[in-house]
């Protein structure tokens, strides 16, 4: 099924579903491997992972790059976190094209202002985007896409700003009327208040998306009776890789030697695994010329020998 | 000091020295907070990280991306774990130039053949490069470097093809008098027996650079007497991150909840501090016209709440 | 029609078809705007625009990036100059589905080595890519197409080797059955008599392709009476940028104004139609909020007096 | 001398100085081997030659990548048309950074509103960036330079939006109090009215920097008589490019043949001298090995012959 049509269901399916964070080809391999069916391509990881803030500091560019190595290297569904959509309506579209070329499933895009101007704060509740101006970039979005599956995610920046729920509402109805394929509500209280009242207003007039983060201790029981469509486990990837890594390098540094870290870390092989050596190894049989078909193989198993 | 300066520094020093790998710009952070001098930006971690084969699948810009990266958030070291030099020595100085620009300290080829042909061998050594091709290739990288202090190392494939001690010996003078800064002996035993050979009869007359990978239960302080310069730590960063991921996946993918995994992983706002959002937060108020001063700090932190 | 199947057409169609080379997004509109069935995305224009030299420093990703803005400004097909597949059969096929990616109908790969080593040459005729190592790489290619209208094209170097004929018709004849799609038979000559010969032994078991750039001063009708299925103006476009832009800049520099050069160049708005403004100037009215119709419609007109 | 250092030159030089236009690698060869002291890195005319719109169309990373092939190409120096510092005075800091790493030798940065929304547009006049973030900007942008000698433009765009001499002199007062090295003022009219009012009341404070590109009927004389210290030919290489590629492939479109054409446009000859193709013989005789080096030279003659 294609990937597109894979989110798709997702997002109608009747029960719960998952998406997993991946920042890179790596982490995106192993959602895929773990058994989710599909990924979220976190904007904060994302940044993180090249080592830049999550302020449009990389290049909306750079960011197609790693996904097209994350969907180059997977065949689930990859929804990406995507900002304001970059720019206006024509810079959200453009995007639009470049996910399908890319095979990208979906992209989610929130309402506030481009660029983010934190200190401009006025009162209790931030400025977001103009409603009619957001409401257009989806519609440009949709009137965009050539595959009739790939899906526009609006995220609601309402609660976070401060807003009412009536305000909250209003803009996920005319999102939705715009042609938006799921609602993201999204709050930062670490109970579900805000969201339980979403839903129980919402009723269920369109699937609705979540990000626990904040609020990770709220049974996941209580978000199927919500009838919450999807779930996004946000950035637990790139944090389990901070720790392993920054645990790692202080233990090497601090004892100057390989011994105790070869039981704690991947083998060199799983590396190997990951990246589909045994694909090259079968390929380069079938394709090059056969002198020494003996030594080949060795010459496959030699890699694990030599890189680094 | 230039970070080109630093590398030379540790190649010439009196001690054992260390470089651990990195491969993105969020690793190489990690590594420098360590403490560690520098930072390997390994071919096989970077591929990994992509999601691609160490064969080439990544283009030689797009492993320059990811050193830019690399190079911008930190400001140790970095030596280019970098092939062949990606084709021949015009391919070789325009990569020098390249790094240079993106102030990348230094550059390790090694004689391997380009495109790897692993298919096409005829016996119990594999071909290498022509000593004549690589010494021209090291000689035109070193008239290229505008920066007298831009480092090459030569790395010495010789014992992984099968090759006696005396033909490595050999290159290795031919590579030190074409102009390599350093001469990295590569073996793939789990003992340290052809490394122990070599810098016997090498005797010191050049710094030479190791990398234990596979004999990584040899003593350390055995490294010191035989007269090591630098040891790389090559590519243990990576494969903490894929353990780390690999089991959080699992175990979010098992749980569907997140209460367990999050005292096992990084906070959210440790991915902050890694990004330097502090920095921003600093520059907003003195670069930002201040309608608000008071919401600002509190717009920074609410970009812990928002972000994902 | 799928762009794939056009150039799938224009091999196999009864009648000589044409392609004009187009070097960037710019020439590649113009190209089409001119009514040309197909366009010729040549390395030599490429590389020259970049200001590069067509020795492989331009790295394949950055000549993929020419490329995609090349195919997202035009709905004709592209046929891309690929070189050796920028590497072994494991490069081109990554190539293949980078290509399908961004519509690309297809690539000719030509049977020289890589990389390309001037200096080598042993005798009067210039070693070329093992026949069975191409043949794989072909084969390799058309095995990783997903769509079958995509076009691989086996570019013959051997005339230009110094190979004899029966030489290369054994080399076409291998490519053939490897899965190439049409053959291009390169000739350094200024007359056509190694096209002749090659026409007549290969008596139409396959499209041919040709690239008169030598050869200019045949007439066309020979071509159609040889039975070429394709012929390519190669490099017109930019030698025609070259010369244009050498007068244009001498002039302005010696005269220091602007008056008499105002009327050989192309018009601002000439620009902006060929970038497409008016479209722009559509969705806005179409997807931003009308406040102010009236002024929006001069806010269009306006780009043309402030952009530079 | 450094390229920062000539552009500070010529923007405090005495007399009236130009820049002329280019847009890719091989135009600004181009400009530079036409005499002209420095190079305007048009965004009109990047986009335009990418094949898409001056709107943000490309990515900020994408237009580095034309200018670091530009600027390795050339030892004259760049001025980079850089809209609005693609965001806020964070990216636009961010872009100093990348700058300077590609020896760019300075950007010009206007006050207008990103992305820019055509269709807001309330009244007579168009909102402009707030002067005191736009102020901010500049002070960003200048404290993150590290070498002195680099230059940051400020461009009005006061009087294009209809705004009144006082309002665009206040500005630019208060950008060259922000620490801008020299004050680019446009204007739209075929006139040089609002050019005339600005000097006489400006009075020589600071250099001063114009683009006669609507008013290109002014005598160049004029200019220096008002104390212009800088005058910019915006856009007349790709203008000259579009006519002449327009004219060329047409004529090959409608005869079929390259007989006419071959005399009009620049040899294949030209175009490796332009690329440099002499200077990579010379290297390849000092770092390949030379087995036959009666054949290297021939090697180099035939690259005219085989590439396309």
């Amino acid at each position: 099924m294609k990937k597109t049509k894979q989110l798709r269901s997702l997002l109608n399916s009747p029960q719960l579903e998952f998406l997993m964070e991946a920042h890179n080809g790596l982490s995106a391999k192993i959602v895929e491997e773990t058994g989710f069916s599909g990924i979220w391509a976190s904007g904060l990881s994302i940044s993180a992972s090249l080592g830049v803030r999550d302020n449009n500091e990389a290049s909306w560019t750079q960011v197609l790059e790693v996904l097209e190595f994350m969907s180059d290297g997977t065949s689930i569904p990859i929804l990406l976190d995507g900002d304001t959509g970059y720019g206006n309506f024509n810079n959200a579209r453009r995007l639009v094209k470049k996910l399908e070329q890319r095979q990208i499933a979906g992209v989610c895009i929130e309402d506030k202002l481009f660029p983010k101007t934190n200190s401009f704060i006025n009162g209790d509740t931030q400025p977001l985007a103009d409603i009619e101006e957001f409401s257009g970039k989806i519609k440009a979005m949709k009137d965009t896409q050539t595959d009739d599956d790939f899906n526009v995610v609006a995220r609601l920046e309402g609660f976070i700003a401060g807003h009412e729920l009536k305000s909250v509402l209003e803009r996920a109805e005319a999102y939705r009327k715009a042609g938006a394929d799921a609602i993201l509500v999204h709050s930062k209280r670490a109970d579900s208040n805000e969201i339980e009242l979403f839903m129980k207003e919402w009723g269920g007039r369109h699937p609705v998306v979540i990000v626990p983060t904040k609020y990770y201790q709220i049974p996941t029981e209580r978000f199927r009776e919500l009838g919450i469509s999807l779930a996004i486990w946000a950035n637990h990837n790139v944090r389990a890789a901070i720790s392993a890594m920054q645990k790692t390098s202080e233990e090497i540094y601090r004892i100057q030697n390989l011994t105790s870290i070869e039981k704690q870390v991947a083998s060199v092989s799983e590396i190997f695994r990951l990246q589909g050596a045994d694909e090259l190894l079968e390929a380069e049989k079938k394709y090059l010329p056969q002198r020494a078909s003996k030594e080949s193989t060795e010459g496959g198993d030699k890699q694990g020998d030599t890189s680094c």
